[in-house]
């Protein structure tokens, strides 16, 4: 791109605006990797920009463990929140809508309008809670093909995600390479270590041990509240940075704390409110089986398998991929990361790893970044 | 040392063996930093080796956040568990006690038979439970003056801690610098950082909003076992490393699940199987108050002060100090140790920094390592 084009590319970023989701319903039987099956599946997704005629420009967004298929976008005009990648997504933006037909779905297994252990079972009347069949990253892969099937979209520009996002990237790339053009993970790993699973099932046994929880059959809107909170606050202090929080927070103590007493462990440290918050609201959007349900899938995913070698899984590859590892991501640390791009290089592939210097800790794939912008620009350009 | 006094020394190497605790009583009413009071105080206390007539020879350990008195022994003939440090105390050992007296007691504060939240106040005739005063690192150092007034030891050959007995050790070289022959703080840090304190109060509100809890007034036997248990296990995690778990656990899995298949969130890794144990038996042995007493009291502890530096702190310093920092350690990272060293040299103190490498993390101060007994054998010996 020259100097002109840039300059006009620039002058024409616009935002994808008001948004609609839709829902994939397919009626058939899914069969699970586990063997367990439910009868029917809907994936609530949205869109953005314009599939054309030759159906080749799409490009699908998976998201991480608490994400949904809100990438980009409002629902309204007077609504403020926008969609969890909105900088990435738009026309004139890296993942430019008016050049690619933009998907995101909510994962199999979610919680924002996917079949999920929150949807009811339709044979039971009830919700699926745990009686929903063990999921797999494989699981969410092949729910979002019927939905490309269905869209007639037989092979995708590129698929694109961050963290579970980036497992199912990954996944995506090896499980259908005929349908994968290319593919961008970021903040990913083959396979969780020793300390990732010690916390997710920390956090679930936050969540089983809350009395609310009723072994997952707490009624609608009294789910297990305090343990779902403590859960997130604990994985949300290991999707940032001792640097990042530390600039943030410090040990800045509240303005009350200055003016009264501190007393019974209330608030203190400005951290300690930030975190409380972001449990609290956590609670509001997320459901606690369905948390249990997804870490346990992310714990689960081994791209290693019994071999102990991810050759054996990346050997089916054959799109060029890029895969971005953030230097202070200590959740799925650049190490992790560059081990793939490795294996992929050792294989013949063509992978190209970057690791980005950035404080934000393995959030970082969520934060403006004029470098992964380009990045990302230049992939799904090439 | 030569080699013939070096074998001597090891053959005489042996076990302080069968102990008892003792109570130290002060029935004069203590002060907090805080200002509160309690109207009489009592730390349970062991000591191994003898005080010799010029009462020179007393070290003292300061214990950890969840560690106690019990350094180093048996209380009986049958009991096969020993004191935390017993590699590190006895006849011969690197805290020698065929030279040194000594002492050990469980922090003001502590539920292990000193004064703390779990004990009875003896104006009410109740539990203390958040009652007992806002606690500070001084308070217990002051609470331990006390205990070597009523010994009659003015000054202590020296003072030895890990973790919040870091914080100790650095205190009683603050606050009562000509008691002090020399110190060693090990895994130690002159504040918390925001991550600490996250973490921290992530643990205190899994305790707070366990529905047991019920505002620190839970009946005897009847404590937030859950949210202890669940605080625990996070903070299990912090004490160790990644490379540690790793080697340790890596994705092995339990037998049982290789033989039926996994069901409701059961233990699945054997990491998680380790962890909920670790929850479940700190129930058995410490108290829900008590831990969100001691925890307050560390966030707290802040030597940089107003003037966010750490010259005004230690320049009261006037004896020789080792800071001993562990690389795998990233609750209490090397750079925090490291910190206070420079500090100590720039004011022109007498103070010694060692970085061990180790593999297990926070706790590394607590387990064999012929390179630390080494160094605190010498260290004493200066």
């Amino acid at each position: 791109m020259n100097d002109s084009e840039q300059a006009e590319q620039i002058a024409t970023v616009g935002e994808v605006g008001i948004v609609e989701s839709q829902d994939f319903v397919s009626s058939k039987p899914f069969v699970f990797e586990s063997g367990g099956t439910i009868p029917e599946l809907t994936l609530r997704y949205e869109t953005y920009g314009h599939l054309n005629t030759r159906k080749d420009n799409a490009v699908l967004i998976c998201h991480a463990l608490t994400g949904n298929h809100h990438a980009a976008g409002v629902y309204g005009m007077e609504e403020r929140k926008q969609g969890w990648w909105n900088f990435m997504v738009g026309p004139g933006k890296p993942i430019d809508t008016s050049k690619y037909f933009v998907i995101c779905s909510n994962v199999l297994g979610g919680c924002s309008g996917s079949t999920g252990p929150e949807s009811i079972n339709p044979i039971t009347g009830k919700r699926y809670n745990l009686d929903f069949p063990k999921l797999t990253v494989g699981d969410m892969v092949e729910a979002q093909a019927l939905l490309l099937d269905q869209m007639g979209i037989d092979r995708l520009h590129c698929v694109i995600g961050g963290s579970m996002g980036g497992m199912q990237t990954l996944q995506w790339a090896i499980a259908h390479p005929d349908r994968v053009g290319s593919y961008i993970a970021l903040a990913c790993c083959a396979r969780h270590q020793a300390q990732t699973i010690a916390f997710n099932d920390t956090g679930r046994q936050a969540i089983i041990s809350d009395p609310s929880w009723l072994q997952g059959h707490y009624p609608d809107g009294k789910q297990p509240a305090q343990g779902l909170s403590v859960a997130r606050m604990m994985a949300h202090i290991t999707y940032l940075s001792e640097t990042g929080m530390e600039a943030k927070f410090g040990r800045k103590r509240r303005d009350t704390v200055a003016r009264e007493p501190f007393e019974n462990y209330d608030v203190e440290f400005e951290v300690e409110s930030y975190l409380r918050h972001q449990g609290q609201a956590f609670v509001s959007r997320f459901d606690a089986n369905t948390y249990l349900c997804l870490t346990k899938a992310l714990d689960r995913f081994d791209l290693y398998g019994t071999l102990g070698t991810l050759d054996e899984a990346l050997h089916h590859v054959n799109s060029p991929g890029l895969v971005v590892g953030f230097t202070s991501d200590w959740l799925y640390p650049p190490q992790g990361n560059r081990d793939i791009v490795e294996a992929l290089l050792r294989l013949g592939k063509d992978a190209s790893y970057v690791e980005l210097e950035m404080d934000a800790g393995h959030d970082s794939f969520l934060l403006c970044s004029p470098r992964l912008e380009a990045l990302i620009r230049s992939y799904l350009e090439r």
